[in-house]
């Protein structure tokens, strides 16, 4: 057998973009995709499209029909071997009788994780895995975090200035961003299970928090509020829970019963928490309730304050940063909330910083050293196998 | 004459690259590159090398020989028609019996703003004009504005953290960027004529303020201190004038003379200034004052204050951000001082953000809106035409 590993690499960017088809619609599941080619053209395409519909192998299996023998399979997360809602993908592959498997990565999934590599080796296929892994990993890296830890992965979002600052020193702030990133904003709502804001943000621009996508359908994803005396009231934006909008406060003891019954009869769920020593919502245990809930990833969304102790805590995963060309000055407000940090030994490191254009303005990407040292040591992990 | 504009292009492209050669080095003539064509192969090459040295034109007709003949040449700027220190192009070009003239952009200096243009013309030669010439006006812009305006081109320069701080609320700083960034900051000093900072910096960080290039010469821009009391202690680092290395202070008639006796001793110049009514420098005046001196390029290496300062007196041409992936939070020191904005009406507007990865930091690059506009009307001047 001769392996090309170019048309490899094609094939699998190809099964990505259709995985990333997904996005929004398939959590907690990952985002799968997948194409099967026949002596160097491709005679069936799938992506797993709906949390609970076929997996992406099984859409690209039914168009490739018997086209699909002694075929290559290009798939970019190890097919499943258990039954979930769906029967196990293995079982679909090898009834086909395709000749070569290459995936992009091993499911982490621990109630897969090489265990339907296996099963496939075994019965004679030839497996390759690892094309695109770099690019697979990242697409699917709230899964990824949500499976193995069963917390959810959380990205801080938020629109400043050239000089860092998400308001004038008056509190105007819109917008900072044109069109372009403030609908990149959107999508990224429509990427996350859920939004989280801090009560302030609310009580001062009382938004809807919904996903509002030019031309074409999103998903609203839950919003949940950090409000540790319950200062939101039942007529804000937020606790407007009509279709599909659904609303969640986090709230600790502090709060009155008749001020959780007012917002739990809007339709509101309100939750109690610990509190910090400051009387703050505990984040790590909102967290912990929320991955056990099934709640992948989380969008924080504001303010300076809540943002700041989620990093300071390092409960963040991801940070996003539109930047705009505009000045405001050190008199503005600053993204981020007082972290108290003194020597450069202290400042908070990220990696992996990236930049794109979006429009007029920019969009960066980092990932918090913390965060990044976990998905290395589970790299590390890959490649001793 | 058939024309093909994607190897007139590709041509032109290279004429750019040669021309960015003389980056540092020609200040304040332009930076000029120069590729001759004879039947579709290059014959010729050269570009400005140094300030009073031959034109691009010249080295390439030398490297050409006979085979400039009926050829193509492609400069990046309007050949010139008068004598300065050397003798016209166009005459060069005349004698070569050049068969086509290919330019990127004409040369807006007032002695030849298309003159170089017509006499080639009348003579009988193709001429094509605006081949990138996007890029040709990047290049040059510091020129372009020095030539027209006789005021420098002025360029702040900041190293800042994702939340826009350039030190911890100690004053920690060193280093917030990376080698790399750090590596591009020094090739911007090379690529300025003068470098300007507030006394503030000089006295908290006692900067050398050199161009230290890894394995490579740099040009030592002029030092400016801006300095309305004459603060700054003989001794400092930036005092010292060995070798290329100058330095100037720009004070006010608050500056005891004595002061300013302790500092010409050291070989530093000082020029006092008009004052502005809180007794700071009066800027405007300054950049007067450099552009009549022939400082076509300045470098603002901060502080906070006196880039805010330029910033709201619309007197810098260009921003540039060097962004680490790091972050301070609120306490830190904001990059640029207050600006008094409170409404988004106020908020000072850039244009053509762009970024480029420089190791693991970023590089933001926006132009203030003022700044552009006279370019675009520049612009739009040349397409009526």
């Amino acid at each position: 057998m001769t392996i090309d590993a170019d048309a490899d690499r094609r094939h699998m960017q190809s099964a990505l973009e259709l995985a990333a088809g997904g996005t929004g619609w398939v959590s907690p599941n990952p985002m799968v995709g997948c194409v099967i080619v026949q002596d160097g053209e491709v005679v069936g395409r799938g992506y797993h499209q709906r949390f609970g519909g076929p997996h992406a192998e099984v859409h690209a299996l039914r168009e490739a029909g018997d086209c699909a023998r002694r075929s290559v399979l290009y798939v970019t997360l190890e097919p499943c071997c258990h039954t979930g809602k769906t029967p196990p993908c293995v079982d679909a592959i090898l009834q086909a009788r395709v000749g070569r498997l290459v995936v992009a990565m091993r499911d982490p999934n621990p109630r897969v994780d090489g265990g339907g590599l296996s099963r496939l080796e075994s019965a004679g296929i030839d497996v390759t895995v690892g094309v695109c892994e770099a690019e697979a990993r990242r697409l699917n890296e709230a899964f990824i975090k949500h499976i193995t830890t069963r917390r959810p992965f959380v990205t801080s979002k938020s629109a400043i200035t050239l000089d860092g600052k998400i308001a004038t020193r008056s509190g105007a702030s819109r917008w900072i961003t044109g069109a372009a990133a403030r609908a990149a904003g959107h999508r990224l709502r429509h990427n996350n299970d859920a939004i989280l804001v801090g009560v302030g943000t609310v009580l001062q621009d009382d938004p809807q928090l919904t996903t509002r996508l030019p031309g074409q359908r999103g998903a609203n994803p839950l919003r949940i509020v950090v409000d540790s005396t319950l200062r939101l009231a039942p007529m804000a934006q937020v606790a407007d829970v009509a279709q599909d909008r659904r609303s969640l406060i986090a709230t600790t003891d502090q709060a009155t019963d008749a001020k959780a019954r007012a917002l739990q009869e809007r339709g509101v769920e309100v939750i109690r928490l610990p509190a910090c020593g400051d009387g703050r919502v505990n984040l790590d245990a909102l967290c912990t309730v929320l991955g056990e809930r099934g709640v992948a990833s989380v969008l924080v969304e504001g303010g300076a304050v809540l943002t700041a102790a989620l990093i300071k805590q390092r409960l963040v995963d991801k940070m996003v940063l539109f930047v705009a060309p505009k000045i405001i000055g050190s008199d503005g407000i600053s993204v981020f909330g007082p972290c108290g940090v003194d020597t450069m030994e202290q400042v908070l490191s990220l990696r992996d910083l990236t930049s794109r254009q979006i429009g007029d303005d920019v969009m960066l990407e980092a990932y918090p050293a913390w965060a990044a040292r976990s998905l290395e040591s589970d790299r590390m992990k890959e490649s001793t196998r």
